[in-house]
C-alpha cells in the first residue's frame, strides 16, 4: 500500500471523461520527466542518489553547529528559505523547540529594517553559526542580509569568523560561489539541475533542518520511498499523477482557486511551502490555479463561511495526518457547569477528527469538490515523501495545464525591473 | 488631511462609469448604518463612548496580571482571537518581546491535542492568568480548552484560582457568563450590539494587548480619530467608502480575488484579521471577493510569479506604513566582493520603499489593478485607525455588495451540524 492515499467527493462518471484528455498525457510527460534531457529534474532523483559520504558531512557539520552555538542564522529567500522553514514548523515542539536541536532563526528573507535590527541584537551574548544559501548567490534581500551578518561575524568571531560561515550555492558558479571560496567558508552544492523552489530536500532544506533537530534520515527515507513508489507511469497506481489530473480537471470545470486545508497548526509554512511551489510552478501565461490555504479548525471561524456560502470559484484538498505527537484528554468534571461531559473520554486529536469530518461533509453540501490527501503520521518520514509528491505532482500538473514548471519568467522580468529601478533610485540621491 | 490615503491605479473615466450605483446607494446604507435600529453596529461608536473607568478597568487588570504573572494565556478563536494576535503581532519587537508588558499565549484557537499538551507543560514553573473570551460561551474551541486550563489553574492555585481568571463574554446571557457569576471571576462584557469579528477594539482585544505592554490609549485615540473622521457621508471625502466602492467596481469587472499585499513581516496577522472580517462579511449568498494575503518582499519569491504573470483573476490591495520601528543601514564594505556598494547609502527601509515603488510598477504593467492604502507610521495610533476603516469599509462593501455585514449563516449551519455529529460519534463509542 502507498504511504499516501488520494480520494476526492466528484469521482464519477463525468470524471473519468472530463480527465480521459488529461489521463492520454500523462505517459508522454512521464516519460519526458523520466528522460530528463536539458530539463531542470534532477530533485527527482535527488533522494535516491544522494551518498552516505552527503549526508554524513551534512550531520557532521550540524553537529558541529549544535556544539559550538546556541542558534543558527540562516539566510535565504523562497526556494532558499520556505522549504527548511515548512519542515521545522510542522516537526518541532510548539512551545519547547530546541530539544534535540538549536534555535535556528531566518533573515534574508524580506527588507525589514526593523527586523534585520532587532535579530543582530538578538544575538548578542549568544555564540551563532550563519548558513547563507542563495543559487544565484545576487537575490537582493539575502545578499544585503549576508553582508550585515558577515560583517556582525567579522566583527564577533575575528579572525575565527570563517569557520562559521557556511554557504549553500550553486555548483558550478556565482557570486557566492566566489565569495565562498576566497574567503575558505565551507560549501555545500546546489547541483545546477535542481531550481531553487524544487531543492528543499538536498543541502539547502537538509543543513537548517538537522540542527533544528529533525532527523533528516527518516525525511529523506521518505522521499526515497516516494521517488520508488511515484515512478509509476500508471496514473491509477501513482497518487502524484492522480492529484495531478484532479485538480486540472476541476480547473477546467471554472474553478479558479484551491484551498489546500489541514486541521494541524504546525503545518502552517507546509501551506507556504505549496503555495511557492505551485503558483511560481503554474501562474504563467495567463494560467493557473490561484493557490490559497486554511488552517482549521481555526479558520472555520473565518474563511469557513465564505466557503460554505460564497462566491462558489473554489475547490478544497484536505491534507491530513492521521496521527500525531501527543494528545490530551478532555478532562472530567464533577460540577459540568460547561455541560462538556458528554466529550470527557474524548481526546481533542479524536474530536479534530470528528471535524475534519463533519467540515468535509458540510462543505460536500455546499457544493464544494474536494481532494482528501491522507498520510499515518506526522512524522519526518511522512513529511519526506509528502513533500516529494507535491514536487512530482507539480511537475506533471504544470505540464498538463501546458506551462513549463522549472521557470518563473514573471520573477526574472521584475527582478530586473528592480535592479534598474534601484540602480536610478541611488544615483539619484 | 486624513490619516490614511487611499489611491488607485484605474482612476479614469471607467471608473465613474463603474462607480455611479454603488454611490448612488451610499447616502442610504450611510443614514441605515447610523441610526443603527436593531443592527449590531455597537462598533461604530464604542471608541468614542468607551469611558475612562471601563479603560481604567482594563489598565488596573493588565497591571495586575503584570505584576503577578509570567504569561497571559488568552482562550478563545475567530473574533476572540484574532484582532489581539493581530495588533501583538504588528506592534511588538520581533525577537525580545516582551520589554513593556508579559508574553501573551493563546490556545483554544485549534483542536491539536499537541498543542494543549505542549501549551500546558510550557506553563510548569511560570506564573500565569487565564483570559478567557468568548461571546456565546459555547464555541467548542475554546470551551473545551477553557475546561482544561481552567482545571489546571484550580490545580496550580487552589481557593485563589478564581482570582487568576478573567471571562470576556456577552453582557446578558450565555454559559460563560454563568460560570463566571458563580465561581466569582472578574468579568469583562461585550455588548449584545457588538459581533465577534467587530469586537477587537473592545475589551475583547484591548486586555489581552495592554498586558502585552501596547499602548492602548493610543490605539483607541487612533479608532476615535478614524470614528470621526469616517462619519462623513461624501465618499469623495470618506476613504473608508472610496475603498467599499473601488473593490466592489472591480468585483463587478469580473475580479474574483482580493490579494491584500504588505512590506513588513509583522503584519502578516492584521491580514489574518482582515481576511476573517471581509471573508465572513461578505461570503454569502453565493458571493464576494476571496480575500487572499502576501507579504512582501518574501512572496514575490512565491505568489509574485502568479501575481505578474497568472490568471488574471485578482486585483491587489498595498497597505502600506510609511516610517516603521526601526532600520538599519547597508554597510559599506572595503572589499566589495558581493559588489553592493552601491547600495551603502542606502538603509533597508528605503531599499523596501523603493520595492514597493518597483512592484507596483512591475504589477500595473502586467495589468494588475492595484488599490494603494497609505498610512504614515506603525504605531498603535494608526493600527487604530486602521481595524476601524477596515470594520467601516466592510461593512459599507457588504452592503454595495446585497449581502448582510453582520451575519454568519453559513458558520451557524456548520456549528449545528457539527454539534449533532459530536453527539452520534460520542454516544456509539
Amino acid at each position: 500500500m502507498s504511504h499516501l492515499q488520494i480520494t476526492t467527493n466528484f469521482d464519477d462518471s463525468r470524471l473519468e471523461a472530463d480527465a480521459l484528455k488529461y489521463r492520454a498525457s500523462i505517459p508522454s510527460i512521464h516519460r519526458f520527466l523520466e528522460e530528463k534531457v536539458g530539463e531542470p529534474t534532477g530533485w527527482l532523483d535527488a533522494p535516491v542518489e544522494m551518498t552516505t559520504d552527503q549526508i554524513d558531512r551534512i550531520l557532521n557539520i550540524s553537529n558541529e553547529i549544535k556544539r559550538n552555538a546556541d542558534v543558527l542564522v540562516v539566510i535565504g529567500v523562497g526556494g532558499s528559505y520556505l522549504g527548511a522553514k515548512a519542515i521545522q514548523e510542522a516537526l518541532s515542539p510548539y512551545f519547547k523547540k530546541h530539544e534535540n536541536g538549536i534555535e535556528v532563526l531566518y533573515v534574508g528573507y524580506n527588507l525589514s529594517g526593523t527586523y534585520i535590527k532587532q535579530l543582530v541584537e538578538s544575538l548578542e551574548n549568544r555564540e551563532f553559526y550563519l548558513n547563507v544559501i542563495s543559487k544565484s548567490g545576487s537575490t537582493m534581500e539575502s545578499s544585503i542580509a549576508f553582508r550585515v551578518l558577515r560583517q556582525y561575524t567579522q566583527e564577533r568571531y575575528g579572525l575565527k569568523a570563517a569557520q562559521r560561515i557556511i554557504a549553500t550555492t550553486d555548483s558550478e558558479k556565482g557570486v557566492l560561489r566566489e565569495i565562498a571560496h576566497a574567503q575558505g567558508y565551507r560549501q555545500f552544492d546546489i547541483p545546477k539541475n535542481i531550481g531553487g523552489r524544487y531543492s528543499t530536500l538536498t543541502s539547502v532544506g537538509l543543513l537548517p533542518v538537522a540542527v533544528s533537530g529533525i532527523d533528516i534520515l527518516q525525511l529523506l527515507e521518505g522521499a526515497k520511498r516516494a521517488a520508488i513508489e511515484l515512478k509509476e507511469m500508471n496514473a491509477e497506481k501513482n497518487t502524484a499523477y492522480l492529484y495531478a489530473i484532479y485538480r486540472n480537471v476541476l480547473h477546467s470545470r471554472g474553478y479558479q482557486v484551491e484551498l489546500l486545508a489541514s486541521f494541524e497548526p504546525g503545518l502552517r509554512f507546509i501551506h507556504e511551502w505549496w503555495k511557492q511551489l505551485f503558483g511560481e510552478s503554474e501562474g504563467k501565461d495567463k494560467k493557473g490555479l490561484f493557490p490559497a490555504t486554511v488552517n482549521y479548525s481555526t479558520d472555520l471561524h473565518s474563511l469557513g463561511q465564505y466557503v460554505q456560502d460564497g462566491n462558489p470559484i473554489l475547490f478544497e484538498t484536505f491534507l491530513h495526518f492521521k496521527d500525531v505527537a501527543e494528545d490530551f484528554s478532555i478532562p472530567y468534571s464533577l460540577l459540568d457547569d460547561d455541560r462538556l461531559n458528554y466529550l470527557s473520554k474524548k481526546s481533542f486529536n479524536e474530536i479534530n477528527q470528528i471535524y475534519k469530518k463533519g467540515t468535509i461533509l458540510a462543505h460536500s453540501e455546499g457544493g464544494v469538490p474536494i481532494i482528501q490527501i491522507d498520510l499515518k503520521r506526522l512524522d519526518a518520514f511522512h513529511i519526506g515523501y509528502l513533500m516529494y509528491f507535491f514536487m512530482k505532482a507539480c511537475a506533471m500538473s504544470a505540464y498538463l495545464l501546458g506551462v513549463d514548471p522549472f521557470d518563473q519568467p514573471g520573477v526574472e522580468a521584475y527582478k530586473k525591473k528592480m535592479t534598474e529601478l534601484l540602480v536610478v533610485e541611488t544615483t539619484a540621491n
